[in-house]
Parts: structure tokens; sequence; C-alpha cells
């Protein structure tokens, strides 16, 4: 199964911020094959493994002006320019990759992949199990942060590139991006690190619990073998309505909705507030676009990642690292990937010698502010870069 | 169904706190009926209703010395004492309630009601309406914290009580004491409001919309006409669990659990951190021990509650207040009913000439710090019932 983005609706987190000057223009997903496919942290071999990404921008005589750019959960290798011309929406941070832009692609040449486990082009719960001719459902492996990273440390190497100028990753992006300086530090020039941390919080795990319960709860996920039949839609719906809620602030939802009432159901139980109505969208809008299974996988691989595992501490584990450079930027109202969890990336970059430009950024967006503060993330990305 | 609370889990919203000196010890819940019924702010008349109740003091002569608590959204009557010698647990606010302590039954007469809607012996979604026969079920009629407090007022009349020295409420309680001063000013003479609101934050009825959605969508639900049947007991599981997740600070997360894995499921997708398996355990408890209609209907009593509804702002709407003093308290760590919440009852009592005694107490507990932090109460009430 391969999930296409909706043409209103970019696989992002938020709605997409639009400026036309500087477009990328119209773009394509293209995919590498791996047939003999990886070994993967769990032990198991997965193969084949297929990869999909866009790149914009060309890549230098010396192979040395790449960006990479992470994805989060529910986004795709579509991270700027249009698919078709009359597609409603560009990529899901359009807005920093182009000529002119953050991501400025007259000088860099800017990479993204679907990560391993999505249903975006890239190998996922969804794809065809070779051994079984169906799809892999509960049988695809575990798959970890460190896994996804070393298929695109595959990928970068088919595309000829030979250094990656920065890695830039927002929440759980910004996950990848870590364990890329510390499993292939020579790879790595500078990190930029957006709305994330070296690890999920418990508050993150127990509320992604509850969205795994939804899901598992759902009568039509009968075990995650449900393709070809109806799909566990409403216990998706659950889980992202729930995510959409830690996306946001309290503050910017008393802007955005207030208590304002909802026009239907006047004497039921189930809509009463502008709010849910909201939420019930998105819920339907994300069941259309995503795979249950991925979600599950995805899910996981962020409550299970820890750039400190088998270290002392942070700073003992990014002794590993050879970068040089990072941005750390984290959002006031942002209570999902809280402030002090970029701190404490902070402490372990500085101790180890990284040049960080720090940043707590005041907005009122909570952990969409990502996808959103693009104004003010800009200058900070073109410092980094220009130095 | 008369669901009685479990021996080993008090219905309040966290662990009891248990100290044996001073105690009320052995107390039995009681009923009042009313047989003709109320009005209710919807319209329809609700008859019969039953209040089930416990008292623990004596009322004095001049029938003056009551203190009416009012519980959160899943406790009962059962405030203090045990009902069985062997009870492993007292009431939910046992600390509170006895001799010495800050509702000091040597003095005062302590009275408590199961609201109305809820399951623990006053009228609610699971008590049979006597038209058919059968349980309610969502045919109950919506209620409101008006109507939970209409029919509290009639039972401190039965009780011969004539006026209230105190209403006190913590969470949803809060909002039924609040809802008191504002319906019945002549009866209370001073209001102690913790951990509360004049309304609901869009994110909270963001987090009660999804665990909604969990009940409503689970298979066993059945249009809420499960009695006798299974319960929707994984769909109420959900919701507890979330629940559960926002009475709870992040902080407090990581010092009782942190990342520890949980023991079981080594290769399963559903409990990997011991948060989860606790979690669990909370969900499971609670499906044993409340009905998920009686949660249905009190979410949205919350959710539609707004102490300004009908006035321009909350200081006008409190206007019809008579109380003289009150304490309103909140908690560093709470994010259900943040601090800027209880600041707005502050200022909207001050500017009714009300006496404010008003804390942010530092504790790290979250919203269930109204629960647990009785030491730092205890001299606050203490305070406002001397004077």
């Amino acid at each position: 199964m391969m999930l296409g983005p909706g043409r209103d609706d970019a696989p992002g987190e938020a709605p997409v911020v639009i400026v036309e000057e500087g477009s990328v223009g119209i773009v394509a997903t293209r995919s590498v094959a791996l047939p003999g496919g990886l070994p993967l942290d769990g032990g198991a071999r997965l193969r084949p493994i297929t990869v999909a990404y866009e790149t914009y921008g060309e890549l230098n005589a010396a192979a040395d002006n790449a960006i990479l750019v992470e994805h989060a959960l529910t986004a795709s290798a579509h991270v700027a320019g249009r698919h078709r011309p009359d597609d409603r929406a560009p990529g899901w941070w359009d807005v920093m990759v182009g000529r002119g832009r953050a991501f400025d692609t007259a000088e860099h040449f800017v990479v993204c992949s679907n990560l391993l486990g999505s249903c975006y082009g890239t190998t996922g719960p969804s794809s065809i199990d070779r051994r079984t001719g169906r799809p892999y459902g509960l049988g695809f492996p575990r798959i970890t942060v460190g896994d996804m990273v070393r298929v695109q440390h595959v990928l970068v190497q088919r595309l000829g590139i030979r250094r990656l100028r920065a890695v830039v990753g927002g929440s759980m992006g910004g996950m990848q991006a870590i364990e890329w300086a510390l499993r292939y530090p020579e790879w790595v020039d500078s990190l930029i690190l957006v709305a994330t941390a070296a690890r999920a919080t418990p508050q993150s795990i127990a509320i992604h619990k509850v969205g795994i319960e939804a899901i598992l709860g759902d009568p039509h996920f009968r075990g995650g073998d449900y393709y070809g039949e109806e799909p566990p839609a409403h216990g998706l719906a659950i889980a992202r309505m729930l995510g959409h809620v830690t996306y946001l602030s309290d503050g910017w939802l008393w802007k955005k909705f207030g208590r304002r009432r909802a026009p239907a159901d006047p004497a039921g139980l189930r809509t009463l507030f502008e709010i849910e109505s909201y939420l019930e969208h998105q819920g339907r809008k994300f069941v259309e676009r995503f795979d249950a299974n991925s979600y599950l996988y995805l899910l996981r691989a962020i409550d299970l990642y820890d750039a400190a595992e088998g270290y002392g501490s942070l700073a003992d584990s990014f002794r590993r690292m050879r970068c040089r450079k990072a941005v750390v930027a984290s959002f006031s109202s942002d209570w999902l990937y809280p402030t002090y969890q970029s701190r404490e990336l902070v402490d372990a970059l500085r101790a180890n010698a990284v040049d960080v430009a720090s940043h707590e950024i005041q907005s009122e967006y909570g952990h969409d502010s990502f996808l959103l503060e693009h104004e003010k993330l800009t200058p900070l990305f073109r410092e980094l870069l220009a130095s």
C-alpha cells in the first residue's frame, strides 16, 4: 500500500506555509532499491528495501554541499515544491528550501528520504513481504531510529554525496539527525536540531501509549492484518486527535477555538465544541493518508530512542561526534519536546566542544512551531550554513 | 448498577494519604430519596432522584457549622473513614476530615454527596428509568454542574442545615463550589477552591474528546445500552489512562517511572515501558469501579460549565455572590487546571470584595496535588475556618 498525501493536507503535522518566490517548482519523488536489504539493530535482515527520496538543487563537484533533511513522524520525502502544477500545497517544509531560502538551492543540494517503516514509498509494514506475498503487517521487524539512519547512509552514498554540510531535523527528525552524528561522525559537519530531544519523556511515552491502545483496540485492526479490508480508522483517528493536541498549545487553542460551540449535534454527547469538530476533521484526513501499522512502528521507534543508551551520560555518548557546529532551537509553548530537553542537548554538545547556537524561541504554536516559525528559524539556519 | 470502589483503590484520582490519628472511624453511606425529582437546567424533570451522602461530626444547634465537600470527577460521597474495619484505604480525602484535621469534626459538620450522574448511589445513567424498567443509558437527560448543585441544595435542607460555613472543592468539585455561591448566595459563607477553574480550557475539552471517542468507538458500547452485557471496558480504560496522564506531571513521571522498561512483552509493541504497565493497571481498576455512561455525562458537564455564562465577565457573574472569604489554591505542576485559571477566579472574587487568600503551591504531583499536598493545604483551610 502506497498512500499519497491528500491535496489539501501536506503530510506534515500542521498547515504548510506557502511562499511562491524562490520555489523549487515541480519535483518528483524518486526511489532507490536495495535488493540485498540491510541488517537491522534488532538482528534481522530486512530485504529488499526501497527508499523514496527527493532532492533539490545540485551536488557540487566536491560532493560536499549536501544538506540532509530528516522528516518527523508522519511526513514524507516531499519537503519542497509541488508534484503537480495544481497541487494546492507544496511539500511540508517548502518555505525553508529554495532559492534565497534557509536551505538555499543555489548553493546546496538538499535531500530528504521517507523514513524506514513509513508508508510514503520507503519499505514499511504495508510493503509486501516477499516470503509470503502479502503485506508485512505486524510481521515487519521492529525498527529503530538507528535503522532509519543506516538506510539514509546508503542512500546518500548512492547519490554520490561524500559529506553532509548539515543534518537537519525537527521533532523525531531531530532524533535522526542526532543519530547520524553518532553513527557516522565523519559524515556530519553540522547539526540543526529543532524542537527535539535525546530521548522521549515518560509523558510522551504515556501519551503514545493511549494512541497505541486505541489502534490495537479497534475491531478492524485484526492483529495488523487489515490490508485489503476496512482499516482501523477510528482507532487511528483517536491516536491522531491526541497527537494533534500535543502538537498545539493551550494558549493557541484559546486563540483559535476558545470555547466556541460546534453547530451540529445539539442533543448528542459526541461533538459539542469547535475544537472537537477540528480534531474529528484532522482524524478523518489522517486515516486517508497514513497506515496504522506504520504509525505504531514509528511511535515505538521514538519511544525507544535514547541517544545516551550504552553510555554513562549524554555528554559521554556525544564524545563520538565530530561535527563542528550546531543550532539547537526549542519553542516556549512546546510541551511535547520542552525546552529543558533542548538544554540537555546543548550541554552535551558543548561538553564536546561543539560550537552551539542555542535558542528558545517565543512562540504560541506549541510543538507545531517548528513548521510554522520559519521567519524566526531561517536566520539561525543561514548563519550556521554561512560560517 | 451500583459500583463500589475497590478495596485497594479509593474512588479519588490518586492514592489516598492514610493517617490514623483523628480518623472519623467507621462510617456508612446513606441516601435520601426525592420521589418527585427535580427540574433540570435542560428543561426536563428527572424523577425520582436518590442522593447518596456521608456526614462526619455533628450539626450544631444554630445549624450553621456545616462544611460541604464537593467531590471530583470519579470520586464518591465517601470522603473520610472506613466502611468496614478491614478496608485497606479510607475515603478519598480522609486526611482532611476528622478530629484535629483541616475540617475538624470536633467543630464542624462535614457533608459530601455523590454527584448527580455518577454511579456511587446517586441517580445517574446506570439507574433504572422507571418509564422503561431498564437503565437510562444515553436516555439519561443531560445534566449540568448547576443540576448537581440543585440536588445538593435539597439535600442540605433535608439535613437541617441552614447555612454553609464553607463549600470546598478540588478540580471539578471546585466548579460545583463556585456554582453554589452563584445559585444560592445566601447559603455560602466561604469558598475553598483548589486546582479548579471557572471553565474548562479548550485543551482539556480536546483531551476529554479523545476519551469520549474511545468509549463511543468501543464495540461493546452499543449506544450506551450495555448493562447486563460486557461493558465498553477497553474504551473506558483508554479514557482513564489519558485522564491519568493529565492528573500527573512530566517531572513526577520522570521521578516515578523515568524510561524504565516493562519486564514483559519483549517482542510485542503493546507494553514496553513501566509507565505503560502502570497506566494499564489504572485502566483495569477503573473499569471495575466506574460506569462508562456516567463518565461521559460527567466529562460533558465539566466541558459545558462556564461560571461566566450569560454575563459579560467572570467578575460580573460573581456579583451575585455573598460569600465573605475564599481560599484559592493552585499547584505549580498542574497543567490540567493551570494557575492562570485560579488567578482568574481570584481576580473576579476580589473585584466583588471577597477576602481571598491566593496560593500557588509548589508541587511536583501535577493536578493530583490537590489530593496529596494535605500538609500544605491544611493550614490554609484552617486559617479560613478560624476567622
